[in-house]
């Protein structure tokens, strides 16, 4: 089907005057909406506040094993937490590592450490070898890319398929070429994507033949429990997947609290086979004594346990929910049919991930900047910030207030139909 | 003069009989002690409590900038952190970086970072070139070196004198040598031997003329408030001074909350020259999006000023004071006059530093730890973990409490005068 089909130049030269004129209506407006990152909302944070109540200098302040959490100590954080935290992740108390409040820094020490001393199994650290490639299913998440861009680490762009990477490609890819050390994935509502990485998928993964020894999937799984619906697909087990397969140090699991309590201020964790958390340990002990303890056990004393999560992640998806909603309904009504646009409906995670004709997100980001809509940049959902087909928008709709973000997503429809039309006529 | 001076033979054989039947009996007492590591104790920790109740889900959650501290954002610190702890270091807002709960953690990264891709002014990353070398004034932090070590930097010993380093060689090293990239120093209350860096010391580091464009001072600033009397000496300005000299961009300064407030959950700072800091937080973009500024909040709200801050020092004193007294008591008491050993009496800090006859500090730990009493590694205090002279112990007198403290002590001092005599008699 043709864009716009059915529409000849003459009309589509009409329609395109009366968009501009409503997109010069709203521009006018001097509005600053900034819908550029994957931020919790305000009635997000709300939720989570009790956090802050539920340790007080009245509190016994010891981790099970009898350590004072205000004190030095627990390199790889208190016994409770590894317990809760661990049941979310599907992985053994022994294979878990607590961190500080982020889990994008326990991945960009792992890849940092891996080019200065390597990861197990490696027979020389990553930066003494001439080159070091990984593989980025994209549209993918831009600060996975900018962490390998930093380290010089050359980024091939595999596709996005409905069910996970092009896993033909993968497993080309990693048989074959010594220099690919590792993978980034968010298996689970995939960023931007919103996928859930198939069965057939994970176990592809696990049974990967990899001619680099130390290859190793960077597995994020930063929206393991971020379900909008009450029957959330499963996402098979990783860490389980590769023991099966004779691959079990192959894996490195990330997640985080920022987007379950605060985003400033959550604890994070580094999953993996009990090798490699003991490989790892002895390297994090030159960088630190130990994480925050205190927030370690504020978290546990909040959750309770695995049910206290999920309970968490209901209220937020009950403020979720309505707000991809209204999304879905707006670019359903605005852009549906007219064979310009197409997006997903995610059942979680953080984003909608919207495609235009090829060659018109960049001018659609402008545009929308331009009426005071802050839109993620366009080409940062792929390595080196190129979408090589000028095509994917990145919707984040958790943060704005619900008729914010319906007025700036009225007015990202307008923008991607006015620049549809003129790259369409030519204009 | 002769160790035991006065002493013959016979007599000193009859004085070990005497000391060994003392440590035998309190060897069979089955005795747990550790004075391993410089951590507060409880009544220190207990000091903070107040800590966790001065930020509940009732108060404004917001920086002075307005930014939500529960929220993403702000990767170098909310204002007000910026505000009290610049003033605590010396420097301007715009001179701090506040970090995460270690500073170790920070100077890692400094150095992590320094290797995979250099510092302000480097030609190629430290990790390319043939070589790097740190000149470690010795005794020194263990966990300096290690750092050291994991990466591969060549350290070389410099001594300490009475007033900090010896410059007369650190001058001569680094203007000779284009390898040697930076230098570990404690210039308050060094870590162990309790010396302030005199005015003319920190002069002269200000003024160095380095072969390395990008050699770094690392001033680990860990004591800078740390006093134990009530007319503390004062530590020059390094980061003035450096400026005064026309190296703005030669040092980097560190420092925590560490042992202010609690050492599983201060906070921690970096400063610099607004040209390094701007250059650092460049490279830590890709790290992380900002340290937990809850935490950050809480410290501000609880020290209000640079007055709360002198004000639980104070208390810290009134805890330590004592501690420090009795070791001091106990070591003049048993040790002194005899030329077997030789000790500090810092005015602040977390050590005391004990030297013995050459020779004797690995036997005496050893002797200790058989009773009982885990005293740091022999050794620890120096590169690599090898005490040149076999002499250097570290006392640690903040942990235990007042009476196991006087018994490890005395534990300690029957160990120094058997291993002495042992060395002088040849048994």
């Amino acid at each position: 089907m043709n864009a716009f089909s059915g529409k000849n130049a003459k009309e589509l030269e009409n329609y395109h005057a009366q968009l501009k004129q409503k997109y010069d209506e709203y521009k006018s407006n001097n509005l600053k909406y900034d819908m550029s990152r994957g931020k919790p909302c305000k009635d997000q944070l709300d939720l989570t506040n009790e956090l802050l109540d539920c340790l007080s200098s009245s509190d016994i302040l010891k981790a099970s094993d009898g350590t004072d959490c205000r004190n030095y100590g627990l390199l790889d954080g208190i016994p409770e937490a590894k317990e809760l935290f661990s049941q979310m992740l599907g992985v053994s108390t022994k294979e878990i590592i607590i961190g500080g409040n982020s889990s994008l820094n326990i991945m960009y020490d792992t890849i940092s450490r891996a080019i200065t001393h390597g990861v197990l199994g490696s027979e020389i650290p990553w930066g003494k070898l001439p080159k070091v490639k990984f593989i980025c299913p994209s549209p993918g998440y831009d600060r996975h890319f900018a962490i390998c861009e930093f380290f010089g680490i050359e980024m091939i762009v595999v596709d996005m398929k409905e069910d996970g990477p092009d896993m033909d490609r993968v497993e080309e890819l990693v048989a074959s070429d010594e220099s690919i050390k590792g993978i980034w994935c968010v298996p689970k509502y995939s960023n931007p994507d919103g996928i859930i990485y198939s069965d057939e998928v994970v176990d592809r993964f696990a049974a990967l033949k990899p001619k680099a020894k130390d290859f190793r999937i960077f597995w994020d799984n930063a929206y393991c429990v971020h379900d909008l619906t009450d029957e959330p697909e499963e996402l098979k087990n990783i860490l389980e997947a590769c023991k099966k397969a004779g691959n079990p140090n192959m894996v490195f699991i990330f997640a985080s609290t920022s987007k379950i309590s605060f985003p400033g201020a959550g604890i994070s964790f580094f999953a993996a086979s009990e090798e490699n958390i003991n490989y790892n340990k002895k390297h994090m002990f030159f960088q630190t004594i130990g994480h925050d303890k205190l927030n370690q056990l504020r978290h546990v004393k909040y959750f309770k346990n695995i049910d206290g999560i999920r309970k968490q992640m209901r209220k937020q998806a009950s403020i979720l929910k309505p707000k991809f909603d209204a999304v879905l309904d707006i670019l359903q009504k605005e852009l549906a049919g007219k064979n310009i646009a197409w997006w997903n409906s995610p059942k979680g995670g953080y984003f909608i991930s919207l495609n235009t004709l090829d060659g018109c997100a960049a001018k659609v980001v402008k545009m929308a900047a331009d009426a005071g809509v802050v839109l993620t940049k366009a080409g940062a959902t792929f390595p080196y910030g190129k979408d090589p087909r000028d095509r994917n928008i990145r919707i984040a709709p958790t943060f704005p207030p619900m008729e914010e973000l319906k007025t700036a997503i009225e007015i990202l429809c307008i923008c991607v139909q006015l620049a549809s039309i003129e790259t369409i006529i030519g204009k």
